[in-house]
Parts: C-alpha cells; structure tokens; sequence
C-alpha cells in the first residue's frame, strides 16, 4: 500500500510525514514496515519526517534521539512534545548541529483538545502557553540557523485555526513550520498559505485528506494509489491559488 | 539481562515499569526485548507499566492504545502526556472501563526542565500549571473510581520535590501517584513517602537507581541482578523506615 502511493506521488511530493502510531498499533510487524517504508523513501532521496512526538526526560530523550536518528528507524526530521521542558531537546542538538537533522516541535496543534492546555493564558503577561513555549524554542533555534535562514528547530502549528496563522508567522520569522490540518481536519489552502512567508517557511501536510482519498469513489479499493495522486494535485492548486502562483 | 534482574527481584517487587525508549533506540530487535520482557512478567503475574509517555490526537491515540493496551506491546498500565488535551486521553477511556488497564498521565515530573512548562503560573489564580491539569485529570478520573477508592486515571509526580508532595497529596486524595526519582535521580524515601496515602495511593518507581546498582562493585558485571536484589531491599528498608512500618 505505502509503496504504491510512494510511486503514484513521489514526482509531485518533497517529503513524507509518516505517523509512527499507525504501525506501532501492529507490534513488531506493523515496525517493520514503518522500518521498510523509510527505507523506500530513503531510497529515492525523499525528506521524511517521523511523526513520533516524543518527549522525555534527557536520558531518556538520548535513546529516542538514537532510535529516530539513527540505525532501523532513522528519519531527517522528527516531531517532539515539549511538557517535560526544555533540557528534553538537548540529546537532540547534537545531531541538529552536524546540519543533518532537524525537529518540530509541538507548539498548537490541530486538534480540538488543544485549548485545554497550550491556550492557557500564563502570567504577568496573560499570554497564551504556546507562545512562551514558542518564545524559548526560537531562543534555542536561533543557533541552529541554515545558510536558507530558517533554523532547524521547527515548530508543529495547526493550519486549522487561520485567525492565528499571521500572528504565529510574524512572531516567528526564522522559524520553519509542520503545518498539519489540511483536508480532513479542515484547514483550506487560503488557512494555511498565511503561515508560509513569502512563499517558504513551512511544510503544510495533508495525511488522511491524501491517503483516505479513495474512500470518496467506487472504484477506490482498486485505485488507491490515483486518487492519492489525485489529493495531492487538487492540494496544490489549492494552495498556489492562495499564494498568486 | 531482564530476565536475571526479574528472577532475582520478582519476589519483592509487585510492578514493573519498562522505559520503552531503551528499547525503541536498538530497531526492531530492540523492541523484540520489549515484548519478551512484557510476555515474562505478565506470565509470571506481575503488573506491568509501560512508560511510553506517547500523546496525540485522538484518531491516532486509538492506535497507541492499541498498540499498548492489546496485542504484542500490551501491559496493564502506560505513561501518557497530556500537553495536546484532554480529548487525546478518549480513546484510552474504553479500556480504563473495562477495569483492566489504567493511564498515568505526566503532570509533574522529576527532570529539572519541570520547571520550564509545569511550573508556569497560569491566569487568573496564578496556578501552576500541573495544578489545572491536575484538578481536570482528577475530574475525569472521579467517572473511573475502582472499588478501592482510587481512580484508574493516575498521575505521574516526580519524587525528587519534597515540598510539593505533600500540597499535590492533599489536593488530589483519590488519585493513584507513579513517583519517579527515587535513587538515581535524588529522591530518598522521607521524600516519596509524603506522597503516599496512609500507606497507599501511589507506586514508587526506582529504575536506575536498581538497575544500574551493579556498576558500584568490582564484581558488578558477574552478580548484577544481586546486586539490583539488594538495591530493591535497600529501597523499601528506606522508605519502610519512614512510614513508620
């Protein structure tokens, strides 16, 4: 199935996102074909990001470092939670420096349960969860800048919530976005062309919208893998009408 | 290595908590370990507490639930994280219902960057924040009430802070506690026992603090799981001494 889709997208898609859970919930068969369809995408020189959303403490953090950035499970790019703070991303800085490796991690994400939380507003300033975390993230990522001027340490920001989408892009200049949310949670491609900053600064991501595509025609269990295709060219018109391509 | 440390300790010790990032960082052999060691202590009965600390949004927490409460990776307990809210914990709700599985849900922990997010004060009561995760953990919790009195949704609150323990005791009396930080990390047993409940209401957890015990005598390597043995007795005639037993 993931091969399938890999070949019908690839020349159009930069960078896969894959949702580690989705395996996990396999054992140890469902890990070896995560492990597999890394190694494809590897293969074809394609970006991937493995959305793991880890976090712990800094011993701890050192091994999910060496699973995701090294040996069977090695990704470019990972998704972390940072609730345990800040020292948690520092098993990580090590292979951010050698400029090979990078990580978003989670500031708002896309689902409904994220007011609960990173909307608190934090005293003296009243100033929602994210942005301190936000704050602190873009301290840390301002050592770790490319020569493209946008640091490796990215953040996850829902393409859901539009209202914020500029507010979120000019507090954070230097900073690349994973912006989830497109197609089946909702987001448009006018919601999420507001995060991307003169045409770069972030990677919007559709995975439902895309993958579950089939599930919208009849023939759809015999052509998976159009249909995907089909999501990911109808993504892009969307999305390049909204930037004025 | 598992295997020894278990037989050595299965007589004193009533749960075990496997940290799966050990585990995750050697691929797909590594987490062969995993499951073997999860498919020993449950045949031999004991409890089981995977700290997997994973947290997503709901579609994809089902397939961590999946992935940790049935099938190869199952254990009896798991560690969640809950900075995405409060509905990525749905999916976990079946299970805890069923009476046969219970979550710990990361609130204060025994790392220093705790500090970074917990302990952020939030408006209007100038709060920390563990507490307004806390009081809506406990409300949730209060619907999954065992006969015990104590409520499948437990909490995870480092052992290594003295003064709070007692403060978090008192504001939530009917949550079950994993304690984290004895030994390696600090925490000695006048600590941790603030947290416990006329002897009751948590699990005090020692990991490297045990395990690692080996590596401060010559003749370590050989008598490893002796040594953790008498790192397990030193523990409870520690804590034991302070609860007055």
């Amino acid at each position: 199935f993931n091969k399938e889709i890999i070949d019908k997208t690839h020349d159009l898609v930069p960078v896969y996102k894959l949702q580690i859970a989705f395996y996990e919930a396999y054992g140890i068969k469902g890990l070896l074909g995560y492990k597999k369809t890394i190694e494809y995408l590897r293969s074809i020189k394609k970006i991937t990001i493995g959305d793991i959303k880890r976090g712990d403490i800094s011993s701890t953090a050192e091994m999910y470092a060496k699973a995701h950035f090294e040996g069977e499970f090695e990704v470019d790019f990972i998704t972390l939670n940072p609730y345990l703070g800040f020292d948690t991303l520092t098993p990580f800085l090590k292979y951010i420096e050698s400029g090979e490796k990078g990580v978003f991690v989670l500031l708002r994400t896309s689902n409904p349960g994220a007011k609960d939380i990173q909307y608190l507003k934090v005293s003296p300033k009243d100033e929602y969860l994210y942005y301190i975390i936000g704050d602190r993230l873009n301290e840390i990522g301002a050592k770790y800048r490319g020569s493209c001027c946008y640091s490796s340490i990215g953040a996850v920001v829902g393409g859901t919530h539009v209202e914020e989408a500029k507010e979120i892009r000019n507090r954070y200049k230097n900073m690349f976005f994973l912006i989830p949310g497109y197609g089946h949670q909702g987001a448009t491609g006018k919601d999420v062309s507001l995060y991307l900053n003169n045409d770069n600064g972030g990677i919007i991501n559709s995975s439902r919208g895309i993958i579950t595509a089939y599930k919208n025609y009849e023939d759809g269990n015999q052509r998976f893998a159009d249909y995907a295709r089909k999501a990911v060219l109808e993504m892009r018109e969307d999305i390049d009408s909204e930037r004025g391509v």
